[in-house]
């Protein structure tokens, strides 16, 4: 059976902040049918996810960048692949069968073709399905590694996250806080910081927007200083968190969002400190922890099940809104993680 | 019996490069007799030990810096505390006797006192005293503790060191090359150039005065990209390593010397690369490890008897050479461990 697939791309690459204008939906026609002797698995997606590391994939330099050693690069007119989770439609692949729910690599459009990589079969276990995309996907793991795995915290140390209502941020600062640390983070706006603050049991929240001087505001916050930074921001943030750290402090850089879309908010860390403090900083992409996996999930299903976290879900339907909500997440928009629900189950 | 001590001190803090007219020697009746009950040790100190760090206690900001976060601030007029070696001429400690040889925290001055602080009782073992201030010293330490602890190195990884004929930079690079690594190294003059690559092994080496673009440099004697890079410049070459670097790469930031007098050329290492390449960014001081002093003086012990390890020691002579032992190393003069030797043993 063919239908008309719908999907998402970019008429250019995108070197500054995003616009809708720079995308736009494709159509092709779409056989639903696998072709003979083919390993495919043709799926139906249901949720996508919206990141903002997907727009370093946008730019004309990522065009450049081997794909080994970078995000792989996004041409325009082309398939967008994303994270995301959907349903099996037809399946010559061994391990995939019609109608397994199934999470990994699709695509920003209505259905997608797998070769089954980086893709796997799941059972929801009882959870919205939308909880596979985030907090009990790679958002969640993010979250999870990047604490546990690189910045190693002990119980009582002083936490500090960035971007911290965001899909990742505010699943660190709920880990952190479940492990026994102090933990303040900081967001764009009031109702977020009422919301980290009330609901989501953070220690303490504010409003970079308020602030003039991030070196003297996290000075308030940490009058005994930061011992582990976990940044989604980049630029000053960085700089006043790297300045206000203990000896033996660690940075787990997840994201510099501050930088993707503008150079010139490039940090400069007082390296001097790095030395005398003994700091470590770290980059890491979770899909480096996939070992790590399953220790997440039964961890996060047992916070969940016992009520213990919040999930902050900021879904929209339909493809066509991928644009607007990939664009939003520039301006801070989104309230936790970011999912497009591009078909009903 | 008294004595006339001659010492080192600054007239006022230094926050450009240092000049040899910001210091002057000063005198004081000192006396080589220990109080009645006082747990002191009096030394007379043979080697002092010139490092570039102690700028960094010169500057205005150290004197506002809490001793446990920074470097201890030296304040104008003052005895400048340093490592050396020295003799015992009489002690109240129980730990020291007349005689005895002692490495650790004395001065920079022709005797000092101790409270057994940051000292130690010296064991010579058959080598030059002066090697216990350098190779076998804290020099030594930082460079075995560098690539070792902080960048675990494997056999065959491609090793970058700055400042490769300094005190630290010669040390790493002779670690590594005899661990397995292949070794690159940088340095300010076609000397030392030489020197690295015909004596010491390195397998090249550039004079980083000769090259326009630091990026293009490393990527042509890194075509494989760097695994570890040894830093002990900061600035643009940290940039430029960043920017070479593989995935997993391992910075240890020992020094930033270049950073040291002048602000402006602070570094801006591209974060984008640092979270995509997973590169781990950490600063060390080698008084935390220790506890690998014995591990490092035996692998060192036996790299020197089976002759695999050159010493490069660069000694002046007498306590009034100080300042300018001192001021050479920020324009480069010093090749390998940069020691004053105050008094004939």
């Amino acid at each position: 059976m063919e239908v008309t697939n719908k999907y998402i791309v970019i008429k250019a690459h995108i070197d500054g902040k995003p616009e809708e204008s720079d995308f736009e939906v494709k159509t092709e026609p779409f056989s639903l049918s696998v072709k003979p002797r083919s390993n495919d698995i043709i799926i139906k997606n249901l949720y996508v996810s919206i990141d903002p590391y997907q727009i370093n994939r946008m730019k004309t330099m990522s065009a450049s960048q081997k794909a080994s050693e970078f995000a792989v690069g996004i041409s325009p007119g082309q398939v967008i692949d994303a994270y995301g989770l959907g349903k099996v439609v037809a399946s010559g692949n061994p391990k995939f069968e019609k109608d397994d729910y199934v999470v990994g690599l699709i695509s920003w459009g209505e259905y997608s073709i797998s070769q089954g990589f980086i893709l796997s079969k799941l059972d929801p276990m009882g959870f919205p399905l939308s909880y596979h995309v985030g907090v009990l996907g790679l958002s969640g793991l993010t979250a999870y590694v990047g604490l546990f795995e690189i910045c190693k915290p002990k119980k009582g140390e002083k936490v500090f996250v960035s971007a911290a209502s965001g899909s990742v941020g505010n699943l660190v600062g709920q880990y952190a806080k479940h492990f026994g640390c102090y933990v303040v983070g900081c967001a764009g706006s009031p109702n977020k910081v009422k919301l980290l603050k009330e609901e989501l049991g953070f220690d303490e929240v504010f409003n970079y927007k308020e602030e003039n001087d991030l070196n003297s505001t996290l000075r308030r916050y940490f009058p005994d200083g930061i011992d582990i930074y976990f940044d989604n921001v980049g630029g000053e943030m960085l700089e006043a968190a790297i300045s206000n750290m203990n000896s033996h402090g660690r940075v787990a850089l997840c994201g510099i969002i501050s930088e993707y879309t503008n150079a010139e908010k490039r940090a400069i860390p007082d390296l001097l400190t790095v030395i005398y403090k003994r700091i470590t900083i770290q980059g890491f992409l979770s899909g480096d922890y996939m070992h790590i996996f399953p220790e997440f999930v039964t961890t996060t299903i047992d916070h969940l099940r016992a009520g213990k976290m919040h999930v902050l879900e900021d879904v929209s339907i339909g493809l066509e809104s991928v644009p607007s909500a990939f664009v939003g997440l520039f301006r801070g928009d989104n309230v936790g993680k970011r999912i497009v629900q591009v078909s009903q189950d």
